[in-house]
């Protein structure tokens, strides 16, 4: 098994670095590998643009899904872009570790959604979730909050985590088809005790490698390969 | 009554920028003041880091919310951060303009949310929802998507726009305190005719025009003024 983890928080000594070490040697330790997206470390850029195209298939207007169809045919994505993508096409497994800012995702990582899994490279028409390209692949998600477990229950105040976090589960990781698992929430990890911390790295350990162990339902099911891979 | 329009779309011809234009005419025609932020034109950062700050709260670790209490008690925010927390502070309606990526605010939109609305500026402890810093100030969504409305109902493959825009509409706007008007959305702006463009376009109009003109309930409402105004 091949894992990505695209990793999203400015500081090492955060508790997302933590889950991020901690997926690492639990993945490594099963004798997986296991390749690191750490955004903030490499600098990577959020903001889609030209500058994600080294060609234009259209100079009088810019629109975005076109240029990404156009550099997804023509092999014309800009080097971070197809960096990234060359990594997520090598990984069976992606898991996605991050502060929850806002409600959602870092900037950062909003944006690596945005450039890298373009149109043409991680979905077309009509391929998307149960016909998405990432069929056969996982995807998890492991999520830092400040707030409190009952401030993102269905009575508190930021609604049920599952509402909050529907953008990120249902519109982005399992509208590319990924098969999917529950996301890990370590609630207030900078509130609780050390005690709660190393609880939830320890749960945490166990989810990654689950997500890693699972038997695949059926492995003729990975039959669409990811769409830039095959130009 | 001055507005604040934060607008994220890279290209003119869009019709997220046509619904800037509409919105800013509207706005003018009827006597209010309008300042726009116009995220791609400007350039505008989305990255959260040290760059966000001019002094250093803790050299060891990077905390991002006790550096953004520090920027607020000390004044010290970088230039960007400053200028679009002034243009913040003097709005009365704060309107946000953008196509719907991934489910989501593009990346730009939301580098914006992470690091213009700080912690000390925006909110504190114990000041969100009905004691927001922005209590008696309004905040209007208007998106663009390219799914239909039918993708985006409860039995529509991307479900319902309230629960997609949930973490827009109700962990950042409302969050902050805002009277929030319904989100306006343009479904599937790039594949709809021209008669259902312009009727977007006039339905918006009239959403804006509504949310500028309705009276407060109660004018002394507004008795919280924004954190980072006050030191």
């Amino acid at each position: 098994m091949r894992a990505l983890i695209v990793y999203a928080h400015p500081e090492p000594t955060s508790f997302s670095a933590a889950m991020l070490r901690v997926a690492r040697e639990a993945l490594e330790g099963a004798g997986h590998e296991v390749e690191v997206s750490d955004l903030y470390a490499e600098g990577f850029d959020p903001t889609a643009g030209r500058h994600d195209f080294l060609d234009v298939a259209d100079p009088d207007r810019f629109h975005y899904q076109s240029e990404q169809a156009h550099a997804a045919a023509t092999g014309t994505f800009a080097p971070d872009i197809v960096r990234e993508q060359e990594r997520v096409a090598r990984a069976d497994l992606l898991l996605f570790v991050f502060p929850l800012w806002w409600g959602g995702v870092p900037a950062i990582l909003k944006g690596w959604f945005d450039r890298v899994l373009a149109y043409g490279f991680a979905y077309e028409d009509g391929m998307r979730y149960e016909t998405g390209f990432f069929r056969g692949r996982r995807g998890l998600l492991g999520v830092v909050t400040g707030g409190t477990r009952h401030r993102f229950s269905s009575g508190g105040s930021y609604g049920a985590i599952e509402q909050v976090l529907w953008p990120t589960q249902h519109c982005m990781i399992e509208y590319l088809g990924l098969t999917t698992f529950e996301p890990f929430v370590a609630y207030a990890a900078p509130r609780v005790d050390d005690a709660q911390r190393a609880a939830y790295l320890d749960q945490w350990r166990e989810r990654v490698l689950d997500a890693a162990a699972d038997e695949l339902s059926d492995p003729d099911d990975r039959t669409v390969p990811l769409g830039g891979m095959l130009r």
